[in-house]
Order: C-alpha cells, then sequence, then structure tokens
C-alpha cells in the first residue's frame, strides 16, 4: 500500500514535532519504560494456548466500577478483555529497551518446525543506507540527513527456508497443519468471548435480556459462533486470508486479515527525503500500535533506509509492510529507468532477512495498461505505479515485476513473506474511479493471485483509492471474483475530493463500507492526507479513525463479539458511570478530556445528570419510571396490547378513518 | 430533531470560549463587519430570477489560477460558483448589523400573495423567558443567568394567514401557483451548472473529454439533469419536499429539503440550563452559517429563551427551527408533569409569532409504546421524547401533541411552519437499533404525516439515532413506505457506541450513507456528542464533516452538478496549483495551515512537487510522459489492443496456461 503518493503523493510519513517517547538513536544511553502506554483501568492479561502449551495471547483488561442500583445495592459490571495490539510495550510489567528490541516469541515455534536454515546472510552495503560509495558512508556524519548509527541489539543470522522446502502459513494450511500462530490467532479472534459470557452473566441478573440481534448482513462472509484454530487454519488454505509472519521476524505476535475475521488496520509510517529522522520512526511505531494498528508499513525513502528498517522491525509486534521499489529507487539514484531487475531481487533479499511481512509490489502495472491512464483526471498516483510506469516507458518493455513473477515467488515462499499486490493504476480523484486502467490492472492481478498460491505463497490485494460511495462495491465484487477471494486491502476509499485536511473522515465512509462489503484490512488515511506529513496528533487521528470504521463494519458483518465493547460502553453511559465510559473507549484521554471542559470537577464525573439538561431534567431518570411503570402492568401483556393496537390503527388507516376524534 | 439529551444528553450547545466576532447584547456600540467570514479568492455573486425578477440568488464564486502548460502557454481555469448559505453575512459589500438584523427579502413576496393579516400578537410574558413573575424579571440584572436585553431591533407586528386561508408553500405548490420562494430554489439547487458548462468548455480545450460518468445509483430518487421551479412545486405538492419558510421570518433566503434535491445539514446551538450566554448564540450562528450549515436549530433552556430566539431569528439568514417544548417545559419550572396543552400551544403561538421555521414535535410517542423501551439498553434518549413519555406515565393518558394534532395543524397552516415530527423513542445505543419501540412510533408519525397533509401543512420526519451499517437501509426503506415519502431528516446515525470524542465521524459514516439511501436532511453530531458542549472547534467540525458526508451523497445519488467541485479541485491537485486546492476544499484555512506545518514557504506553493517525495521524483511528473506516449501511438489503438489483449489473457488463465514464461 502505497498511499505516499497519493494524489500529490503526501500524507503518509510522519512529522516529527516534538516526539516525547524514548529516544533510541544510542546516542545517549535510555531505557523506554512502557509505562507511558498505559490506558487508564486497563492493565495487560495473557490468554494461553491449548494445544501449544508456550502461547501467551495478549489483551487489555479494562474494569468497570459498580453500578448503584436504585435499591441501594451495588451491581458488579466485571471486566472486558479488548484486543491489544501493543505488544510488551503495552506491559507495565515488562521494561523495554529500544536498543534490544523485542523478545524473539515465534523462534522456537519456527526453528522447531525443522524446514528452515541459518545462512550468513547479505552484506550491508553503504547502498543499501543511500550512501553511493563506502567514501559518501563516511564522509556523512550522524546528523538527519547523515549516517545513521547501526542497530546495536543482537543481529541474529538470517534464516531461510532450507532448500526445496516452504515455510509459508499457506504452505502448512494445506498441510493439515495448525501451527502455534494459529492457535494464536485463534484465540486472538475470539475477544472477549469469555468477557461476552461473563457480561451476559452479570447483564441477566438485571434485566433477563441481552441484546445480541445485530447478527449482520455479511455479504458473503462467513462468521462462525467461535473462531477455532482450524478455521484459521482452512480459511489461510483457502487463501481467504493470510498471516503475514516473515521468520526472521520472530518478534511479531501473530494476527490474521482475512474477511471472516476481524476487520484490521494499518498505519504508514518511515522518514522522507524532506523531513523526519529514525529515533521518530519507532516512536511513531510505539504510537500508532498504543492506538492499535494491527500493521505498520515503512514507507521510509531519501537516506538510511535499511538501518531505520532494523530499528523499526526489532521494535514491532506487529507486522511490517514495504514498499521495496521504493529502496531499489533510492539505489539508482532515484532514477526509474535506472532500475534493474538485479537491484529490486537484492532489495527483495535485504528486506527478507530483515524480517519485512508483507510486500507491496505493482506487478499488475503492465506496459499495455498504461495509456489507459492518459485521459484520467488525475493520471497515476501511486508513487510505485507510476516508477514502473516509468520504467515500462523508457524501456518499452514488460515490467520486470511481472515477468520476474515467479522468481518474486520463490523469495516470498523462502522466508514467508506476504504478498501485497499494489495497485499501481488505482483512481486518484472521483472522476478517475472504476475506471477501464483500474479494472484492467486488477484482471491482471488475479492471475498473479494464481500463480502465487501455486507457489504456496500468501497473497493480498490492494484497492483504492477514491471512489463514490455508489461505486465502491463494485470494487469489493470485482476483486472477490477475479482474485479469488483473496484477502482486500485498500486505502479508504475517499468518498469525494473536496475535503482536504479531513480526509481521514472521506476515507472512513469508504473504509467502514468496503471493510462491511468484504475488505479484510483498511489502510488508515490522516487528515494530511494531500498536505503535508502527518504529525503525532495526525498518526492518532488516522488510527482512532480507522478502528472506529473497522469497527462499524464488524458490528455490520455481525463478528461474534464485536458488539460487546459497544454493549458495556453503552451500559456505562447509561448509568452515567462516566469513568467507565471514558474508558471503555477507543481513545480514553480525549473523551475525559472533552468531559472536562465543560464540567471538570470531579463530582461531576459521579453525578447522575451531564452539561447539557443539568441537574433538573433528565431522560436516562425517566427511564427508571419507565421500568417501572412497565413492570407493574407486565411487559408482556403490554407487548400484546401494543400489538393489538397498532394493527387495529392500521386498520383505520387504511380505511381512511381517523385514529382519534377531536 | 433534539439530539440534546442524546444518550447523556449533551452534545448540542456551544461553549463559548472566547467568540471572536461581534459582540451583540447591546451593552456597547458596535457594527458588525462582514469581512472576517470572508473565504479566499471568493466572492460573491447573485443571479436573478427569469419568473421574478427580484430574485438574487447568493452564489460564493471561486476564482482560479491559470495552468502553465508544457508548451509554456497558459490555461485559463476560470471560476466555479458554490452553494452559499451565509447570507448577507458572507456578503464583503454590505454592512451586517446584528442589532437591526438582516433585510427582511421575503417580506413583499409574502404581501404580494394577498392572503396575510398584520395583527398585534401575544405579549411577551415574564415566563416566556424563564421569569415566573415580574417581580423575578426586574430582580434578575443582567449578567449571564440573569435578564437578557430586549432585541433591539425595529419588531414588526406578526403576520398571519388570514382567517380561512393557507399560507403554506404545499398549499400553494397544490395549486399549481410557483412561487417566489420555489424559483429562488430551482436557481439555488442548480449550483455550478453555469460553471459547469464554463468547465466542460475549458476542459474541452484540454482533453477533449470530461468525466460524467459517475450518475449514482439512486435507491428511488429521480434528479433531473435540471432543477426547474415547476419540478420544485411539484416536489413540494407531493410532500416529498418542505420549503421551511416561517411568513415571520422574511429575513430566510429560501431552500429545500427532499431526498431529490442536494442534501442538506442542520447544526444545533443554543443556550443552557449550564452554560452559554447569548452573545454567543448569534456569534454560533454566524459562525455555523459561515462553514455552510442549511438550517440551525435552536435547542436554548434555561433562561432568555425568547429573546435568544429573537436574536437568531433576525439574523439568520438560514431557516430555524425549534422543539418548542423545551421552552414549554421551562414555563412550568422543569417539572413535566405540570405540562399542559394550553402551555404548549401558547408556546407554539409565541415562537410562531417570532418567525420560526420547523417544529420538531414529538407527537408519536404514544402511552402504548412507552413500556416498549423498558428493556432497552439505553431506554429513551431523546430528550422530548422522555418529556412526553413522563407526562403520559404521570397522567396515564395519552399524549397531548397526539390528541391535539389536527389543532397544531392549524397553527402551523396558518405561519407556515413545518412539522419536524421527532422519533422520540429513537434508539441511543447499537443494542437499540430499529427495535419495536422506534418502528412502532414511526407508524404513528406516518399517520400523522397524512394529517399534515391533508392540512395543507408542509411535514418532515425524524430518524436515529444509533444504527449499525447493515441495519441503516432498513430505516430509510420503512421510513419511505410508511410517511409515503415525506423528507427523512436523520440524525448520524452513528454506526458505532465504542467512539466517544469521535461522534462526529462515526456518526458521519452513517450519514453519508442514509443520504445515499434518500435522507433528505443530516443533522450533524460534534466531537462533544455524548460528553460536553461544543466549542467554536467542535461547531466547524461537525459542520465540515457533515458537509463532506451530505457532498458524498450527492455524488453517490447523482446530483447533477455535484462532481464539479471534485473535478475542479482534483485538476488543481493534480497539477500542483496549490491555492486553488485550498480554496476549493470546504475548509480552505485548515487546508492552508496543514500544508504550512511541513513546507512554509511560499515558494512551495508554487513548487511541481510536495513535501512527500521532494523534488527528484514525482508520479504526477510522470503523467505528463504517459499522456505523450499515449498521443505518440494513439489512445484508440491503444485502447482496442488492450481490450484484446486483456481477452487473450483470460482465455489463457481460464485454460489454466500461463501468461508468460521466465
Amino acid at each position: 500500500m502505497d498511499n505516499k503518493s497519493n494524489s500529490n503523493g503526501i500524507g503518509t510519513h510522519i512529522n516529527g514535532n516534538g516526539s516525547n517517547g524514548a529516544h533510541v538513536n544510542g546516542k545517549s544511553e535510555k531505557e523506554a519504560s512502557s509505562l507511558d502506554y498505559k490506558l487508564p483501568n486497563s492493565k495487560r492479561v495473557y490468554v494461553k494456548g491449548k494445544i501449544f502449551e508456550d502461547i501467551k495471547v495478549p489483551f487489555r483488561e479494562i474494569s468497570m466500577a459498580e453500578t448503584r442500583l436504585h435499591d441501594g445495592t451495588m451491581e458488579n459490571n466485571g471486566t472486558i478483555k479488548v484486543y491489544d495490539t501493543s505488544g510488551n510495550w503495552g506491559d507495565e510489567n515488562v521494561k523495554c529497551n529500544p536498543t534490544q528490541g523485542l523478545p524473539a516469541i515465534r523462534l522456537k515455534w519456527i526453528k522447531d518446525r525443522n524446514d528452515v536454515e541459518e545462512y550468513e546472510g547479505r552484506n550491508i552495503l553503504p547502498i543499501d543506507n543511500g550512501y553511493m560509495t563506502e567514501e559518501e558512508l563516511k564522509s556523512a556524519d550522524s546528523n538527519k540527513n547523515g549516517k545513521l548509527e547501526y542497530y546495536p541489539g543482537l543481529r541474529r543470522k538470517p534464516l531461510r527456508a532450507k532448500a526445496g522446502a516452504a515455510v509459508s502459513q499457506i504452505y502448512y494450511a494445506k498441510k493439515g497443519i495448525i501451527t502455534p500462530e494459529m492457535e494464536y490467532i485463534a484465540i486472538r479472534e475470539n475477544l472477549g468471548r469469555e468477557a461476552a459470557m461473563d457480561y451476559a452473566l452479570y447483564n441477566d441478573l438485571k434485566r433477563n435480556e441481552i441484546n445480541w440481534q445485530h447478527k449482520g448482513e455479511s455479504f458473503g462472509a462467513k462468521l462462525p459462533d467461535y473462531i477455532t484454530p482450524e478455521f484459521v487454519r482452512d480459511e489461510v488454505a483457502r487463501g481467504r486470508a493470510i498471516i503475514p509472519a516473515n521468520i526472521n521476524h520472530p518478534e511479531s505476535e501473530p494476527m490474521i486479515i482475512g474477511r471472516n475475521f476481524l476487520v484490521k488496520i494499518n498505519a504508514n509510517i518511515g522518514n522522507s527525503a524532506i523531513s523526519s529522522s529514525i529515533d521518530e520512526e519507532v516512536e511513531k511505531l510505539r504510537w500508532s500500535i498504543k492506538w492499535g494498528t494491527d500493521t505498520v508499513m515503512d514507507l521510509s525513502t531519501g537516506k538510511n533506509i535499511h538501518e531505520t528498517r532494523e530499528w523499526i522491525i526489532r521494535n514491532s509486534p506487529v507486522p511490517i509492510g514495504t514498499v521495496p521499489i521504493y529502496q531499489a529507487l533510492e539505489k539508482v539514484n532515484g532514477k526509474a529507468e535506472d532500475l534493474t531487475w538485479e537491484i529490486y531481487r537484492d532489495t527483495l533479499i535485504e528486506q527478507a532477512e530483515q524480517g519485512v511481512d508483507y510486500f507491496t509490489i505493482h506487478a499488475g502495472v503492465l506496459l499495455r495498461y498504461i495509456p489507459l491512464t492518459a485521459n484520467r483526471s488525475c493520471g497515476i498516483v501511486s508513487r510505485g505505479g507510476s516508477i514502473m510506469a516509468k520504467w515500462c516507458l523508457a524501456h518499452h518493455k514488460e515490467s520486470f515485476l511481472y515477468t520476474n513473477f515467479r522468481e518474486i515467488c520463490e523469495i516470498m515462499r523462502a522466508y514467508d513473506v506476504s504478498f501485497s499486490l499494489g495497485d499501481g493504476l488505482r483512481p486518484g480523484a472521483i472522476a478517475d474511479a472504476n475506471d477501464k486502467a483500474q479494472f484492467a490492472e486488477l484482471e491482471t492481478l488475479g492471475e498473479l493471485t494464481n500463480i502465487a498460491w501455486e507457489n504456496d505463497c500468501q497473497v493480498m490485494i490492494e484497492g483504492p483509492g477514491h471512489v463514490p460511495m455508489h461505486m465502491i462495491k463494485e470494487n469489493m465484487d470485482k476483486q472477490l471474483e477475479v482474485c479469488k477471494e483473496a484477502p482486500f486491502y485498500t486505502l479508504g476509499p475517499l468518498t469525494t475530493d473536496i475535503a482536504p485536511g479531513y480526509d481521514h473522515i472521506t476515507s472512513a465512509i469508504g473504509a467502514a463500507m468496503i471493510g462491511w462489503y468484504g475488505t479484510a484490512m483498511l489502510c488508515y488515511v490522516t487528515p494530511k492526507e494531500h498536505l503535508g506529513l502527518p504529525n503525532k496528533k495526525d498518526v492518532k487521528d488516522g488510527v482512532i479513525t480507522y478502528k472506529l470504521a473497522a469497527h462499524a463494519a464488524d458490528l455490520a458483518k455481525g463478528h461474534p463479539g464485536a458488539q460487546i465493547r459497544d454493549n458495556v460502553l453503552s451500559k456505562a453511559r447509561f448509568e452515567f458511570r462516566w469513568e467507565d465510559q471514558f474508558n471503555l473507549s477507543l481513545d480514553p484521554e480525549t473523551a475525559r478530556e472533552f468531559h472536562d471542559e465543560t464540567l471538570p470537577a470531579e463530582g461531576a464525573k459521579l453525578a447522575h445528570f451531564c452539561s447539557m439538561c443539568g441537574p433538573h431534567f433528565c431522560s436516562m431518570k425517566i427511564t427508571e419510571d419507565v421500568r417501572k411503570y412497565a413492570k407493574e402492568i407486565g411487559i408482556k401483556e403490554e407487548e400484546a396490547l401494543a400489538a393489538g393496537m397498532e394493527e387495529k390503527s392500521k386498520e383505520f388507516v387504511e380505511s381512511g378513518a381517523e385514529v382519534y376524534v377531536k
């Protein structure tokens, strides 16, 4: 997903505006505490595996206050577990040190499979960090645009598949094997199901009812009531889901991308030619996983790409994606026409050895499709797409990504790097949506999906872009058909072009809808899209906005358990448990801050009224009277009565009569 | 629309945080300049009527820079007209004085119809402003919670229909009459159509093509290519659209609410028992119309309701809505059970004489429906709904709004106040969406719609609330059926409960979708919803968010001309006309500010690159090469070729063969 050059080509990088986390560039000794990542009333809990005993799946458990009932007794509201992507950074009992990276939790699982070998690996060259010669590297100083200190942590030798072996999750799945990664994911995807049972229990005590009626229309998604390891395996085997998990990124906590699972989101970070520095990048990573991003793409350009990535991967509990053509382009000094298959191939191996979990590869931008973009309002807005278009035009040859696709598959399979087949011809304007260029490329992506699957590679497909609402579903339908249900990974889409500065919102509308229709992962858009480099606030706004869009899609798809959090939050709201309402929200800090702007006194958070109606009148209070009344007359009788009266009233209206006479 | 008490019952008021506009409480002499409302590169233009020569419909005309083509010649980009709700406040050539109000542009039209009479009108009583006695009024001082200075402008005598006459737009429409209001609206709704023609013209010069393919799926909306006064009349006659236009609000600029027109938005303002003061309210009005709100609801509670409303109406070019039960409740000291039909009726007349354009009336909350809410997660969250529920329970009688509905119709018709039939039982949580209580009330609203129409009253229907995506369409479908296509006016809906602090976004998702499905007006939600009182920033965020949601819906519905603004903005973006990109956006100030954070130098706004990719590589530049290439080989031939190759490639894939051999 290279939304770097979306339209004016910006929007994915974070401007360093005073990172308040740990410095990590090794210039000064420091140990980052994870405490600054703690969210209120929350603690880290782990659920253990049943098949694999060393599995420990992290959740954030939010505890709630008791409810004071009208008879004065207290009702226990228990706790709720929520999906947690923050890794050890989010565990207050663990000290993390960015110079040492995270523990390699998957390493034993990987080695136990007996299908990988350690090897010396590729030498790190000056050019990997953007220096054309050794001399240039030596003369570079260590300031922002100069040399960056190498990652100081323990460097493992890279792993790769033994000769002839495939080490991909899809390969195991096809063989019927349940990997630890799969059980991990099954536990993770059942988010809050235990909490659901708890919740149902205490709720029953009060109202003899819990409202689970909202099993959504799923547009073909088939969500089981409970996610099992077998279900995870079967979905991966079928190619309908992927587990991005490079064997050289053993620090990553397994997660799955597929439409029969929770909708995931991606946040883009990365330095650029103009701005940003490396220590900000790790801080951005930590910041974005604090708020819940499921994967992170490192879209660095300019100098120090290799080292930036090393710092990010070693410290990331979430899968890391890249667009390797960006680094390859730096190696040829930014001249697209100087790119070669050999340079690109070498870059793939370099990044695979580091542990990148998925690569965006724009192999569907074929020479013959390029002229189809000539009459577009906004041409080719994907950076990767433009690079390949330029190369194809300069050489008048077919894309080397396409002609070498099988060899790429061999690399991907040897490290279990997942494909993210890039949509280099995605529309960058409403006027260009769903056009011939876009759908022609999609056809080729479908063809490449088949080849990837034949080679036991995991694959997902990237999607647009700028699409008006009524044309969104066509994208999903065509993708499912052409790419045989391989997971779809879309950027937004943005539903209008006219709101720069608010494109996290124009795109959240499209993202929620396409997530409901079946898109498996949503690439975030920040408020700075089209305009500039996102700062910390923008990244947070982008992540929270996409978390809520993904959650809206989960509700609409009827993901089992998704509605629990809505229900407990609404219960807290109804009962004026302000603190719980804040704590259960996606962004407790902002919720509290907004409340405090109007009613800052601590007492207001206990009061059974709020700033709007004041103490005199309250609709919530009235509901208590309603419940008493309903109890008196007996709800069942009343419902029957109401139903009868409704029918009668309909008769009246239909017969042209009036229901009442004045 | 009383989203005041939505869930925790807040979210509609604006906290005064240093209004930077004019003070208007008469304490000091001042004249508000409208200059601070000017948006960049914009000027006010007027389009004159053809049937009625004194019609002057305002538009904001945004001028664009020229494009430097590759051969060095300059291309003229002309101007674009956009819908403008800011009234005289947005015309730099007019000096507005809030103590004098806006000119009564409709007064001549109203009087020319010869069906109204002036009369003395109701005396303003201390209780209208929340003072129980004359003494209490006298002893109140003029500070925040005390007495407010009366509106100092010229007080006209109120108008009402002559005995036996109806003065509603629906009455005229049914008679086949085209009013000046209708022609005004026709011109207004064709926004940019002249600009469209200009645009098509200059665009043709460049690319021989303009992309208008996106005539949306309309879910039954029937948008003509050109809005005519006849079409406006017929839609109003059919009840499918309303023109809120009280004869006592001649300052208002006619607008229409109906699903075959542009989707409109409403912003709520109003003081409250806890916070806010009157001079802030006029400033909020001006602020929200600057950003494009189509109507404003004054949801004031507490003291000074009458005077606050007077200040607002006299200064408002957009229709004003209220929830009269709020004021009625103040008159009985906040005790719902003390409400009477007589007090309510008197309040209706009080507000009709002032010029309120539509009333939210919760006449569908019937006694027998109340117990249906007993098992809800969040009970009754509508403030108006709760008030009526409390009254019904206290007296164990049917709602006086329902039993006196015909008399209410008589009042509405005599002033042309439109009904906004309130959804007092709307869901306040995902768990309560589309439940029995909600849909039972809707049936009654349908019944009341018929009665309103029989009485020549204009009517729209309010809708929820909190609804997950997959249940939104059912709301629209049922509303269209039950209420016979009367316009729908919804609050959001919010598509999840878990993001307090971001509910402008959770609700914009639902709002855009339901707008596409056919909702005519969207009531905004600010980021403070559920948490506190919105400040100026929140109001702006709410308005802009809803403007973009409404626009996304217009695109999807295929509103003629809606896409022009997207197209010109995208063209500007593509051509690196940064200033034009800012100026054409919904919020030029934020767009520019975001750009400047990264590249503040003025030169950067002229540069043909941006902060993301830097000067070295640019996807936009590459597109120029693509165009040259396409020209060389001839696009038509290439398209044919590509089509042929695609088919061939499909054959290959289908036959299981491979497209290429390595």
